[in-house]
C-alpha cells in the first residue's frame, strides 16, 4: 500500500534526500567513513556547513546585513535563546500569542525581562492572526510564530512595526517567497521544511546582536556562534547535513517560488474540496488558513473516529489532530507530493458518499 | 587502503551500527517510512526512546534512585545546564580544572553560582590528574571531567568526596565498569563511545533535582524533562536511535567489562610500544594515561610532519594533536578494533627503523 506522510513533524523529506543521507552514513563524499565519523572540523565538513549557511542565503535572498547559524536543538531551545541574547532584565519584548508555540517562547521570555503581549487569540480558540496592538516606547523587538502548526493558521502579511521583528519559522520556513530582509532574526527548527530534527536554524540582522549588557553563557552566545562560524562545539554533523541536502533540493527544485506554486496547489485543492464537503467543518478563519497545516473537523464528531479509522486503513499517516485541540490535521509539506492530497480528498468524497 | 580511524570525535562507530542506522532511513522498523520522517511521539519512536534509557540502566547498573535522559546539544550544553539547574545565585559549586573542557564547564557555573577550583593542573600543562582539595562547607556538588580528550589524561579513581559528584564523561562513557552509582549527575555528548552528535546523555540522581530556588526555562529545566520521559519537545531524533543501535551494540558485546578487556588490550599494546620505542615521549604521568586518548610526541619536534605524512599515506586517520597541545594523538574508543592499534603499532616500530 503506498502511504502518504501527513505528519506534522518530524515529517516527509524528499526521497532523493533520503537516498543520499543513507549513503553518507556509509560513506561520506568518497572518504570512504561513514558522515557519523566524521571530525566536523575537517574540510569535508566545513563544506557541508557552509553549502548549507549559503543556501539559506540565496534562498531567502538575504542581504549582507546577515549571518546564518546552525545550532544544536530545537524552536524551544530559541524559546530561551532569543530573549537571553536580546534583553537585559529591564527591558521588554512583544508577544504576538496566536497558539500554544507563540505562548510558550513569551513565558520563556519572561525569565529574561518584560513581556509585553502585543496581541493574544486566546479568546477565538486561536483560530485567526490578529495584528499587534500599538508596542510599548523601546521595545525591543516583536515576536511573532508564523504558522502555527497545531491551531492551523499562519500569517499571511507581515506585520508592519518600527521596531526589530523576531519570528518563528519552524512550521513555514522557506515554503514561498518572502521579503525576509523584513526580519531582524528569524528561527526554524529543522523537522518540518527543512530536514532532520536536532538542528535549529538562526538568521541574525547583525546589529541586533552584542547590544545586550549582561554575560551570558557561551553555548548560547549569539555573537560567539557567528564568531566561530557555528562550530564553537560539535555541532549535530548529521542533521546539518540533512538540512543541507534539503537546501539544495528546493534550489534545484526551483527555489522558493516553485515551492509556493506547489504548496499553493495542495492547499487549494484541500481547502476547496474541503468546503464542498460539509461533512467537514473548518473553524480558522479564511484569511488565516495555514498552508502547510490543515485542521478540520466533522460537524458529527461522532464520525471522527470512523473517518480517523478509513484514513488508517488507506495509508494515510499523521492525521489525527493535536492532543489540545482534537479533530483531523493535515499537514502539507514541501516535500509532501499533490498526488497525496489528492489521494486524501478523494478519500473525504468516498467518507461523504457512503456518511453524508 | 584499509581505513583506521581514530578521530577524537565525532569518532568511530560499529559497523552495525552504521548499517542499520541507514537501513532505518530507507524504511524504520518495517514502517514503510524513513525513521527521519516518524513522529517523536509514535508508539515506534517510544520504544526507542525506552530502549535507549533503559539501557543506560542496566549498564551501569543503576538504582532506582536514577533517571536517565536524553537531550538537545552536546556536552557543552550541559556545562551551561548543570549549574542553571543544581545552583542558586548564593551557592557554590567546586570544579576539578584537568583540562581545557574543565575549564569551561567551571566558566559556565560563574553565570548562575560562585564556583570554588577543587583542583587546576593549569601548572603542569594538565599531563597529570589531582585530587581535589578540602571543600567549602556546602559546597552544592563537585564537578570533574572524567576523561581529558585533548590533553590525554582519565581519572582512574573516582574521587572520595561527602557532596554530589557531577561528571561530564564525554570521552570516556561505557569504556569500563565502574561504580556509577557514586555519581548524582553523569552526563556526556553521545559523539564518542555511544553514537552520533546532537544528543546528550544525563544521568541524574532524583534527590538533586528540584532543590533549587529560582525559576529557569522549561527547556534547561531536568525536572520538567524527567516529568516529559524526555520528550518535552522533538528530541534529536535520529541521534537517538543511534545511541540506542551503540547501547544494544555494547550488551551484544558483552557489556562494560568486555568493553575493558579490550580497551585495556588496546591502551596496553600503544602506550608499551610508545616506551619501547625512545623516538617518542609521552608527557602524561603513567597513572594518569587515558585509554580513550593517548597523547604523545615526537621527542625531535622535526620528525612530526614526516610522522603525520606517513599516517597520512597509511590510512591512518585523526591522529594529528589537538590546535593548543599538538603532537600526535590516538583515540581508541570502543569501536575501533585491536588491528587498527597493531596496525598503528607497526608504523611506529617501521618510522623508528627508518629514522632511529
Amino acid at each position: 500500500m503506498k502511504l502518504h506522510n501527513f505528519n506534522s513533524g518530524p515529517s516527509i523529506l524528499p526521497v532523493s534526500v533520503l537516498e543520499e543521507a543513507a549513503n553518507a552514513i556509509h560513506n561520506f563524499n568518497n572518504t570512504g567513513l561513514s558522515i557519523l565519523e566524521i571530525g566536523h572540523r575537517t574540510a569535508a565538513f566545513g563544506e557541508v556547513m557552509d553549502e548549507a549557511r549559503s543556501s539559506v542565503k540565496q534562498l531567502m535572498q538575504l542581504s549582507n546585513e546577515y549571518e546564518v547559524l546552525f545550532l544544536h536543538g530545537g524552536a524551544t531551545t530559541q524559546f530561551m535563546q532569543v530573549p537571553m541574547n536580546l534583553l537585559d532584565a529591564t527591558d521588554t519584548a512583544a508577544y504576538c500569542i496566536n497558539g500554544i508555540w507563540g505562548k510558550k517562547a513569551a513565558k520563556e521570555a519572561t525569565f529574561f525581562g518584560n513581556v509585553f503581549t502585543a496581541a493574544d487569540t486566546t479568546d477565538c480558540d486561536h483560530t485567526c492572526i490578529r495584528m499587534p496592538a500599538q508596542l510599548p516606547v523601546d521595545t525591543k523587538y516583536l515576536h511573532i510564530t508564523t504558522n502555527n502548526t497545531v491551531e492551523g493558521t499562519q500569517w499571511h502579511q507581515i506585520p508592519e512595526v518600527d521596531v526589530p521583528l523576531v519570528a518563528d519559522m519552524s512550521s513555514d520556513i522557506f515554503s514561498r517567497p518572502m521579503d525576509y530582509n523584513r526580519f531582524a532574526c528569524i528561527y526554524a527548527g529543522a523537522q518540518k521544511n527543512m530536514g532532520a530534527a536536532g538542528v535549529n536554524l538562526v538568521v541574525l540582522r547583525k546589529d541586533i546582536v552584542g547590544k545586550r549588557k549582561k554575560g551570558i553563557p557561551a553555548i548560547m552566545d549569539y555573537q560567539q556562534h557567528i564568531a566561530a562560524g557555528s562550530l564553537m562545539n560539535t555541532p549535530p554533523v548529521f542533521s546539518v547535513y540533512v538540512s543541507m541536502l534539503t537546501l539544495r533540493w528546493i534550489i534545484r527544485e526551483g527555489g522558493l517560488p516553485e515551492m509556493e506554486r506547489r504548496n499553493r496547489a495542495k492547499t487549494t485543492l484541500l481547502y476547496d474540496t474541503l468546503n464542498n464537503h460539509p461533512l467537514f467543518t473548518i473553524r480558522v478563519s479564511p484569511e488565516s488558513r495555514s498552508w502547510m497545516n490543515a485542521v478540520f473537523f466533522l460537524a458529527n464528531p461522532a464520525l471522527e473516529a470512523p473517518f480517523l479509522e478509513l484514513c488508517k486503513e488507506q495509508g494515510m499517516i499523521g492525521v489525527k489532530g493535536y492532543r489540545t485541540v482534537g479533530g483531523i490535521r493535515v499537514s502539507m509539506y514541501n516535500a509532501l507530493e499533490l498526488s497525496s492530497v489528492q489521494a486524501f480528498c478523494d478519500l473525504i468524497h468516498y467518507f461523504t458518499e457512503k456518511n453524508g
